[in-house]
């Protein structure tokens, strides 16, 4: 490697389909659901390796200033950038690559997103980023484990050094469509994470999203450093339309690549996802905190404090948090975001 | 009628199957599980009519004493008895019967039990009390709704005045043997309702267990009523072997008559059983507390704090009391009562 890779850290994503536990003081990124650290310190801890990653960038909403303060602390030389309203991920990109030196190689990375293995993670950076030394803009490309109908994919293109080009994008296929992908075995699922040269990047959204990048831009230089915290022009700013960066740059750019990896990775997209993550017992069951399980099978606890029992069960998840109980099945799972309660994030 | 009916309330039965709303501290007659009103508070409403019923008399252990003291505030000219120790039912009735008059007709009511038309139960007391003034000892046969294997039957024999003498009692049969009693028509649940002249029901005690008979009657003679509650002579009492009036006494006398009445009893045995006597929504659904549904049929949820959200399920109990959650499948309900905590009781 010539130059470290520079992670930036995306704190998006309020998890309403993890209600109870996800809320919206508490949103998904900031809670330990897998072991003991959150998502989003597992998130620094995979990109903490001095040979190969730089000081991290962690860009968020106010929201959530307090938490990123207490979570990241360890963490050293670490710049945070406040954005002053959610407008998806090209702009939140676009201010780390703004701050950055222009050669830099960016690492984009989602922090509501688990990891089972951070090796793999990490070696699947070291190929994106040689890629993105030539100016790819390099994708992660998830192994796709199922037919997932809510994921983005990516289909492969012609290969090159360490990777391959990207054919297309498709964002949220129907489940058939989504089989023959898996089938196909030329398909991977689109995690989100990025590897790109700040320049390159820049330049490309200049492209497609001139409007879009010459706000940015103003944003950044209209800016303040306040109390160790960027902050961007709030009127600059705020007149982006918010835009994913598969839509602003990638769907549209000739030097899309793709690296696949597969790496235990999980959205944790609903309680469902999170079991089928967790470390589960003979019966298929995994629990955190207190329970006793009689004649379950495939079935998740979580609670904070009051004690389950639970009987006879099979494919439910059970979480208890404070005054909010949640019983679902597995496939009722992805209805939580809709409950009441939930709605409110 | 020539002379009124005077209730024996039994307060037994922990009700370890209706854990965790039903405790040590807590015990299942003394629980407002359907309705406002407690299982024991609604024995005692069912014998208020003064044209019918004279003062009741409560038999209970000293645990309870300060919850019936709560509970039966509004009834006139109650007696109270306590028990040294649970000895099962022949003996709780007989202290009834020795300290009422020897002509007096008495009605032994459990009071963990719920009954929904108490018209209906009203009506069975009256032909139970024309057969009881006529010394036979008269067991209510409770229409059997369904093959059940943990009940006592009571078999018809041949018809007297406004009811029938029994054939026999058969104590908790298979459930084969049982689904052969529900389709003869034959056969009655023994719900544990007696009505029976004191002086008659202390013969036939006397003629069947007389060391237990010497020893009531001793422990009366002894005892003393203290702060308005009789108390039974501790050590005549504790010399007794505990046993049900059905053993001891009904199986074996040639006086046992039955009166078959349908009044929607339920021995709310487990949290199903709850469920069942419930009222339900279209979807089949009971909900105590609060709660929301979605995707949901025949599942009774009760809470008395947390919210309850449940998708998706079908045949399931939840039960949130303070710091414990159950979860159970309809048939799981049953084994409610050998989870830890709720052995406890």
């Amino acid at each position: 490697m010539s130059s470290k890779i520079h992670p930036v850290i995306l704190c998006g994503g309020s998890g309403t389909r993890l209600w109870p536990r996800s809320r919206a003081a508490r949103p998904k990124p900031f809670l330990p659901l897998l072991g003991k650290r959150t998502l989003f310190e597992q998130t620094l801890d995979r990109t903490t390796n001095p040979a190969i990653f730089g000081p991290a960038t962690i860009v968020a909403g106010s929201a959530h200033r307090d938490l990123i303060a207490g979570q990241s602390g360890a963490a050293e030389g670490v710049r945070r950038i406040e954005e002053p309203a959610a407008r998806n991920t090209a702009p939140a990109i676009a201010l780390a690559a703004l701050l950055a030196d222009e050669d830099d190689i960016l690492l984009v990375c989602p922090s509501d997103h688990h990891i089972a293995d951070p090796q793999a993670f990490a070696v699947a950076a070291e190929s994106a980023a040689a890629l993105a030394e030539e100016n790819w803009l390099v994708a992660f490309g998830i192994e796709a484990a199922a037919p997932e109908a809510g994921y983005g994919y990516i289909k492969r293109g012609d290969p090159i050094a360490g990777g391959y080009a990207v054919d297309r994008f498709v964002e949220k296929p129907d489940l058939e469509t989504a089989r023959g992908f898996v089938e196909s075995g030329e398909y991977s699922w689109n995690g989100g994470i990025f590897c790109l040269k700040a320049a390159t990047f820049l330049e490309e959204l200049a492209a497609q999203r001139p409007a879009m990048a010459d706000a940015l831009r103003q944003s950044v230089e209209r800016g303040e450093e306040r109390d160790g915290i960027f902050h961007p022009d709030e009127a600059s700013f705020l007149a982006i339309d918010g835009e994913s960066i598969d839509y602003a740059v990638m769907e549209n750019t000739d030097r899309a690549a793709v690296v696949p990896v597969a790496m235990g990775w999980s959205d944790i997209g609903n309680w469902q996802a999170l079991h089928a993550a967790s470390e589960r017992d003979a019966d298929g069951n995994s629990v955190k905190g207190r329970a006793q399980l009689v004649d379950c099978s495939n079935v998740h606890v979580q609670t904070d404090g009051a004690r389950v029992s639970a009987i006879g069960l099979e494919d439910v998840v059970i979480v208890v948090d404070g005054d909010e109980v949640l019983v679902t099945t597995a496939s009722g799972a992805q209805k939580v975001g809709k409950l009441k309660g939930a709605a409110g994030q």
